[in-house]
């Protein structure tokens, strides 16, 4: 019997069908439905066989369901949990794949008061540049960490059947805490992903943009790879997470205060200091990071 | 015949040896000497067949030199002029690596005023976070840009001569202005180098540096590839071109302002427009840029 009976998706895109495929692959699936606020997008995830069907409504979807993903941006989760909420069956698991939790775990409370024992907030550390069904794929979560923070309220068993489906999908399951979740991700993803999207605005703003593209090589395209990412997503993730955002970004602004400070003094040999310390960690940390495609 | 005789590599590392593996697979050398300030490196490079022979000194390498490529970090050049200055016979071609062009000028006008017609700044827009002679290669220039930055003084023949060779390493050659080249280069190049090395720094002097460095993901090693890059090179680049530099960074600031402030305001549809304008602009450039290999 397959771990998950009938799955249903809520925002059939990379995520959502990157877990629907995964789940598939392993065998761990029934049926998948798939429901979101673009039926042409989720006509196109039926027609790649990503879902094998889509929902008219949350009443028919959430019929005999097992087990939901949301994966829409974070600043819809509020929106979704609302209309789904009448229509849940007791027992039906409920996880989401929002890179914020603590605003999620807020709508749940709001919104899904009487479930909460089967809401189980989730965030696959996955991801691509490229957004959409078309570039979901089988394998996006092998060898990815997935970051559970479960409720106090929540059920053993559905923790496991959460942790069970993406281990099934080929990730390593980590627990945290919801505020350790959100201030780890501000500095290791939310600050990078503004402060790519910052420069390429900055530059592109400017009237000889064509020339400093023209120029911009290797470096220029690694550092700004998240900038080719989904801007709803990362104005809902943004917004969501705000508070530890605006502190790390204040924090790095100290960090770019002193580095200009080296520059304004000529100070080469504390300059030389501070990159050496950081060319240091870095390859310290590359050295044993192992994942293969592109992703966030 | 070939085009260069006697080609003298001072600093013989990533950039340097890869532009001699370049010419010698193109069979566009004779004799390859390098000469610089660390022997066990310069001895390495004769094993691994990079170079034919290492210099006692100048008066020997310059003995007969067709051509002479400094590759030396852009904060050496200038000592390294002075100490080549009395032994330049006339007519050698020399030429430069150097990320940034204003110094680099400045000093050979300090140092090789009576050569300067034979004089060539350039600089080859490649390379990669591994530096010293072993990471060298010979397609590391293949399909790349070479700037070069002729003076006034240059003879016709010896700017054509360092083009030449330029294009037998499978570059693209192309002039600028020395200045428009470092405020160009400061903007696509040198302030995201600072900017990655700064994140890094920051995020590696925390007290919680493990866990957060242990849930980075694949958007933050691509953000932070170039923070693995040499340190002395590039505090040498950055004290060089700093005033261009500090203009670029006072720029990026202004535009951290302006996110700060959406943040606070929780602006999530400006927030929105910013990124989705940073994205097109990205995705626009990365769907017409080709090159392979990392580099910068």
């Amino acid at each position: 019997m397959a771990l998950i009976g009938k799955l249903v998706v809520c925002g059939v895109g990379l995520i959502g069908g990157s877990f629907a495929l995964a789940l598939r692959e392993a065998g761990a699936v029934g049926r998948i439905v798939g429901i979101g606020r673009t039926s042409a997008a989720l006509e196109r995830a039926r027609e790649l066989g990503v879902i094998d069907e889509v929902a008219e409504d949350w009443a028919g979807a959430l019929d005999g369901a097992d087990f939901v993903l949301l994966a829409a941006p974070v600043g819809q989760l509020e929106g979704i949990m609302a209309a789904m909420a009448p229509h849940l069956q007791a027992g039906t698991v409920v996880t989401d794949a929002g890179s914020t939790k603590r605003d999620v775990i807020e709508a749940a409370y709001r919104h899904l008061d009487a479930h909460l024992p089967y809401v189980v907030p989730a965030h696959p550390i996955a991801g691509a540049e490229k957004s959409g069904v078309e570039a979901a794929f089988a394998t996006l979560y092998r060898d990815r960490k997935v970051v559970l923070t479960p409720l106090p309220e929540n059920e053993a068993t559905a923790v496991e059947l959460v942790r069970a489906a993406w281990t099934a999908c080929g990730a390593t399951v980590v627990d945290m805490a919801p505020q350790d979740h959100d201030r780890v991700f501000a500095a290791v993803s939310h600050l990078p992903h503004l402060l790519a999207f910052g420069l390429v605005h900055d530059l592109a703003g400017r009237a000889n943009a064509e020339l400093l593209f023209s120029h911009a090589a290797s470096g220029f395209r690694d550092f700004t790879r998240i900038a080719g990412s989904h801007p709803e997503m990362w104005r809902d993730i943004c917004i969501a997470n705000r508070q530890a955002l605006l502190g790390e970004l204040d924090q790095y602004l100290a960090e770019l205060a002193y580095l200009r400070a080296l520059l304004m003094a000529g100070d080469g040999k504390r300059l030389e200091q501070l990159f050496d310390e950081a060319q240091h960690a870095r390859n310290a940390w590359a050295a044993q990071f192992v994942p293969t495609s592109t992703a966030e």
